[in-house]
């Protein structure tokens, strides 16, 4: 490789090498401010070699998220009670792991990408509909399936800002468990409740 | 005043050039990357200037935020039908008024100042505190108000994330009376609904 300058050359761990650096920076930097080329240089590779691996910032970004949802093992666990109780099972699920920093970290960096510019907002569009929505949407018999999903994402990621981003008083400082109960019909409700207005389509 | 240069001077224009100066910086650059020096630099006074009417960049944030809602209409909007119907009314007025951009832009410049860094995120909070959970939780006569207003806070904050900022799939092209309706019985829930595990506090 021409310019190589005793860099680290292609190879079994130099895509290991870039992604590392890459969910260093995405995390530490924030979307707008990481670049291939920093990546490149933390990896100890040539820039091209980024670019050879993942094509773009886009696709790197894509690569190197850390969901830490598991689409199938939530399924499994939302429907364990049956569809009556899956608001109740779904917010459990999902406001415990918040709770848990190696579960919540990668959702608020998620959630500070989509919020910093357009380009991170649509990856941000991509990831959630792809690995948490189009799932959510599959389990849902009635009607209006991606709706649903769509105000089920609303609603835990409004969750997500408002409790451990901005910390609002009386939400912050409340109970995991409690806030599992209380949230709970509202996903019910999005899961399989009647949507008014769906009658005048 | 040394090394003035030929600035406007302290005076009544002064201020509202500052504000006006800082309202398109915050706009345009997000809350981190605006500076005092680039602001008193736009509105063509010295910096000192700017330290002396604002004092700091937190208190230049809050003072030209412009909040769009007014606690008080909204409150007796809410409430003009009876406390039954106040979640429905405080969906329709709040999701009817996100649709216009005059309305939404300062709302979503808020959400991305937060998720910009904690400096930000912690005025964020006391904005959303003073301007609308506050006077929100005034209304309500039931228990946990604080936590109420804030469950609020946290479904309205989601929605304007996931429809207008991440522009989910099946939400961000919803009728947004739809979605009023739809959204109504949730804030009902929180402003009047059992809390269930309030019973064991």
């Amino acid at each position: 490789m021409p310019r190589a300058r005793g860099r680290r050359p292609a190879g079994s761990n130099t895509r290991e090498a870039i992604e590392a650096a890459a969910k260093h920076q995405f995390a530490e930097l924030g979307y707008p401010r990481t670049t291939l080329r920093a990546v490149a240089r933390e990896a100890d590779v040539d820039t091209r070699l980024v670019t050879h691996y993942f094509g773009s910032k886009q696709n790197l970004f894509i690569s190197v998220v850390d969901f830490p949802f598991d689409p199938e093992q939530l399924a499994e666990g939302v429907l364990a009670e049956g569809p009556e109780h899956a608001g109740r099972r779904l917010a459990a699920l999902t406001i415990r792991s918040l709770e848990d920093p190696a579960t919540r970290q990668p959702m608020t960096g998620l959630l500070r990408a989509a919020a910093s510019e357009d380009e991170a907002a649509l990856l941000v569009q991509r990831i959630l509909t792809d690995r948490m929505l189009t799932p959510l949407a599959r389990l849902l018999s009635g009607d209006r399936p991606d709706l649903r999903a769509a105000l089920i994402g609303a609603q835990l990621t409004g969750y997500l800002f408002a409790r451990y981003v901005v910390a609002l008083p009386g939400l912050a400082d409340a109970d995991s468990d409690e806030l599992a109960e209380v949230v709970g019909p509202v996903l019910q409700h999005y899961l399989t409740g009647r949507l008014e207005a769906s009658a005048t389509d």
